[in-house]
């Protein structure tokens, strides 16, 4: 109210400063973002024209074949029973999980939100294509075969480029996220293709291709597109009471559906559960440290939202390698326990450490939730694999797990840790060199980028609703002088009015 | 705080001149709502203790018998392994989805979550007794055997009274709500009937039943009750910043529990993951191009909350009849394409262009997001149900999916694309139809519905907490002045408890 | 803004007023909070490490072994497929159920959903270990097997403690509720030993062993820690309109889910549906009844938002036992709706009176929803079990149902229904009696609960964003006087920065 008129007398002012000073920037995306949206929409129709096929659980005529001919006798074995509840947990955690978790801004949630939105509906396309391309493209006929597994794919492949969102947040335009997602789920299908497939490494829940890239794929291109006068947004780089309660919505929907994310594609049978309770037992733990750590940093013991927010899910990213394997429950425990202090230190002091020394400015701090423990989740699922053996995985079960076949049926448990380890490697290394390049391009003044001053601003993308607002009341007081006759509820109603 | 107090005499001087003129309405529900909820769900129990009885699945001593007699080797056979994961999500879409969708006006969220979760408790169980007494009456015992795809049939059939709902959100009351309930569903299961069993059309996903009847029954209700004054509500009638971010907790269930939607009711098998794929490529393909005409239409492409919450859900009410069908990929991509454009071309133009011409008062521009897109979905079904032949289903597959047996053994593609559109015609009809006369119905002024000044408003019909008042600035002064003794924070206390 | 800084100056003023009189309380966690924390969660993992083994459904090789063994011939029969949908939706329940239930006071949201979320990962996890000794100790290898179903077990666990929490709430230090807590699971393991092993009761939805066990749990906890001047806190004993809207997400995910909660681990087959189908429309019910009392009880017929939010739940609690029964759909019907009645009549009359003749305060009036309705929904299980025939259940189903099997073969439905209503006066009992023992245990003056005029704070526990300020309007009146010549922007922009 009293707030809202200030803000339009103060908008006022600083755009006039800013064009006479000539730093306004132009954020004017009405050419560029539905260019953008309809070019690339277009691509992607043209493109699944040529390439993307139902598969033969979602094909009527090959569905039928199938049946008879692998004596497939009941319905419910068709993959869908298995993954469809998964591929919606996902696909919640995707749009409302990550999604609301970015609504923790004061003036940001609309972008937070629908930014996230627009660029994992973009994103899931791309992927479905780049994902296709590397692991499935038939060599006969030339197409890709889709089912409900490729769908969760292409959610995950989407989790990589709105992690790196996280770091971008409200300093970025949304033509720039457009750019970030096209190259980011490109990167990711190649860096896939080569831990998964050439490095044979497991990674069902993604600590090395989602989080470890994603963190430092949106890490590095903040570095690059370190801004010296944010300071000058501080005042909406923020929260509000209910703000924190909407991001309050994205980590719970997270945090209730990581047992989801990591046990989506992991081995039918055995695979699924225990995938499943080994993330729900980290989760658990990481909400006790991180609880412990927030309140012992602050004054009184009081609690941080940001620490609630964010390092409660670390346990859940530090087990997206190792939680289809057989790490124990106590080992998902440790892990969780030791991933809500990691990350809890990290929103404490590596994050102004980082932007102090490195200029990296990272607005959701996805340093402390995704890339050191996706780091980290990598590593662990390097030394619970190099130490798996016949007497707990049994001889059938270690091959099932590792999937010791093929070219790499004569792989050990100790060879296949060191390639988990390289497999880390190999995604931070991308993240951060993508990341660069990526940077670089969105540094050419095109992309509609928010000034030093306007950012964390939903003001420069939506049209915000106005907030009803008052006479400032000095103003208000002089025309009561004036007109002293009217009654109250007269004057009343021209506060309501004005 | 001061618009608060503002409103309390705002209140007080309308109630007054309102009574003064006689304009002001009687909207005290106390006897007319409880009276309603009480018979009808009385009347609910009565008539489920005669009709009403588990199905062969959820009885105890029937499924015995039917494992027995079918010879089923498992539970997992049961029809709630297959189902019963997308009926929760289709639950969420008809309480969470639609209900928070209706949040969005700044005074009107209680109403716009809270009526609809009262008309669809009721109306989901009416519909089990209506769809039961039309699809599956038992002709020797005269009952109705229910199981878990009546549920999702329940909630379907709710699903076209809550459209209508959106078309009059903010002008009518709750008993009102219950009325258009119990015709809406009343005529959706007879307009069912006549699409499904006498047409014998397919429509998984409602674009028909659901969304065109839903849709056009709403807007002739509104068309009916049009308010020529409703402009002295206009206050009221816009978004503030935290009910449009409530507004996306709905649009963001229903977009992602579509594909669930679409596919809850196909066939066991490949049915359903065909549905699921094409419903999911439909929706993000909506949202590509719904953000792409946002952004052309205003001023340095702002994006406009409106066209996000609804035209990116387009995609998922035209895909409710061809999502079952082999429409391949690229189709989906199209499909929602075009949806994307034309519901947001709608609220951009169509809606003001009707409330203009037409006199139409649409309040969620459920013309753009059901009515068009479901009418759309009915034509794209018969155009791809013309098109089925034998080398993309397979002989098998093509009766399979269309469900050519019986009498209908001998029908052609080409015949069922005809009655496709056949039925199409009929869903509007009926919406149009049965709209009429509900909205006569309501017009009689025994309803309780709120005055034309006096729309939009929750503390009509809910105990709204009052926000903390402060003393309006001028009268705080005077009683500065007067009481200057008084410190600093003592005057702030009075502004805190007044 | 103006209400913000009148409390920092009514802050400041109830410290020194409060520090000088003595009776200003200790709230400092920073020590007592990290420290139960990691004590807490170092003796789980070490427990954890002792106990607790992955089942033969999530161990590769036990697994391998036991598809051999058994003749499994599919994947799919892995119990994980047949609950693990059901599971998820219990999960939410916990998290985004309970915690956003809890949210609906003005300034207590973060700790509403916050320390939810906090007890319910330490309370699972406790849960496990309780549960598993009193259930599922091997006694040859002293270990405990984990699978799906103990994961939704230690979730109903939670729920208990969660339920004690909700009388509480805003009185008690987050330490407090660790204690709660883990006294909590420890009565509940011990009370749902007795009920379904010794007394071999029924009680797949808990209505004994969950609601009626932790509602009187909770009542009996406040009962002793009455607060004679909680009065002086009133002012933030309230909702405001946004805080609502949170509670409603809490409300709606609760309602939606409770078909699946009931059904979470009732029998493969029918019994799921059988549940999910009777606990579907025993809540539709309740919400009709609700919305009628709460109507009627209103001038004008408004309706109240603490109804809508809690007593469209109770046929859900009170289905708990009995859904998995042959109650027939009216019956479910017919629960419903008493009991929807019953609960917004005890928010109206019974809270009221209970807090003024036995000083018992129960914040979110869980006597209503938890206590009375769980407790008539153990008498309703006993009612329908007392009654159940072969003629209903066949022969064969009779035995299935009731678990007829071992030491219970010659057990009668008649002498059941006794059992189950010993059953409920055992959980009664339990948590009365520990509630009281632990509200002794709580008084201890070491726990960090705030004072008397500090209750429903979050600003006691958390640190709490700084709305935007102004300076309050006549210290600004008196500024613009001095300072003349300052242009209207710049008096306003001192209004924003203030």
């Amino acid at each position: 109210m009293i707030r809202a008129s200030a803000e339009v007398n103060m908008g006022n002012l600083c755009e006039c400063l800013g064009n006479f000073f000539g730093r306004q920037k132009n954020t004017n995306v009405r050419v560029s973002l539905p260019a953008v949206c309809f070019i690339w929409q277009i691509a992607m129709i043209v493109l699944f024209g040529i390439f993307i096929r139902y598969d033969e659980e979602s094909d009527v005529k090959k569905w039928l074949e199938h049946k008879k001919s692998a004596n497939i006798s009941s319905n419910i074995e068709n993959d869908f029973y298995f993954r469809y509840p998964s591929f919606q947990d996902v696909h919640v955690m995707i749009f409302v999980g990550f999604g609301f978790l970015m609504t923790f801004l004061k003036r940001y949630s609309f972008s937070g939100v629908g930014f996230n939105f627009l660029i994992a509906a973009f994103g899931l396309q791309w992927a479905l294509l780049m994902q296709g391309w590397f692991h499935s493209l038939d060599p006969v006929t030339g197409t890709i075969s889709i089912g409900i597994e490729s769908l969760i794919n292409a959610d995950f492949c989407c989790a990589g480029s709105l992690i790196a969102m996280g770091a971008l947040l409200g300093k970025v335009s949304p033509v720039q996220l457009m750019v970030v997602t096209l190259f980011g789920v490109t990167l990711f299908a190649v860096e896939e293709y080569i831990i998964l497939d050439l490095l044979h490494c497991r990674d069902a829940g993604g600590s090395m291709v989602i989080h470890a890239f994603g963190g430092y794929y949106g890490l590095a291109i903040s570095w690059v597109l370190y801004r010296p006068k944010l300071h000058q947004s501080k005042s909406l780089n923020g929260s509000v009471y209910h703000s924190d309660m909407f991001a309050m919505i994205g980590t719970l929907f997270l945090w209730m559906f990581w047992p989801s994310f990591n046990s989506a594609i992991t081995d039918h049978g055995d695979g699924q559960p225990r995938a499943a309770i080994n993330t729900y037992l980290a989760l658990a733990s990481s909400v006790l440290t991180a609880v412990a750590i927030s309140s012992m940093s602050q004054k009184k013991g009081k609690l941080d939202m940001v620490h609630i927010q964010n390092a409660t899910l670390a346990g859940g990213v530090a087990m997206g390698t190792a939680a289809e394997f057989m790490i124990t429950p106590y080992g998902s425990l440790i892990v969780g326990f030791c991933c809500g202090i990691i990350s809890t230190f990290g929103y404490l002091f590596v994050t102004p450490f980082l932007e102090k020394t490195l200029k990296l400015q990272d607005t959701c701090g996805i340093h402390n939730l995704h890339a050191v423990p996706g780091m980290l989740g990598g590593f662990v699922g390097a030394i619970v694999a190099a130490f798996a053996n016949e007497d707990v995985y049994g001889k059938e079960g270690l091959k099932h797990v590792f999937d010791f076949e093929g070219d790499f049926a004569n792989r050990t448990p100790g060879t296949q840790g060191g390639f988990q380890a390289a497999g880390t490697c190999v995604a931070i290394a991308f993240g951060l060199v993508g990341g660069g390049v990526v940077g670089l391009i969105l540094r050419f003044p095109i992309w509609g980028d928010p000034a030093d001053d306007n950012c964390f601003d939903d003001d420069v993308y939506w049209e915000v609703p106005e907030e009803e607002e008052i006479i400032p009341p000095v103003l208000e007081y002089n025309n009561h002088m004036i007109h002293k006759h009217q009654d109250i509820s007269e004057s009343n109603f021209s506060v309501e009015q004005s």
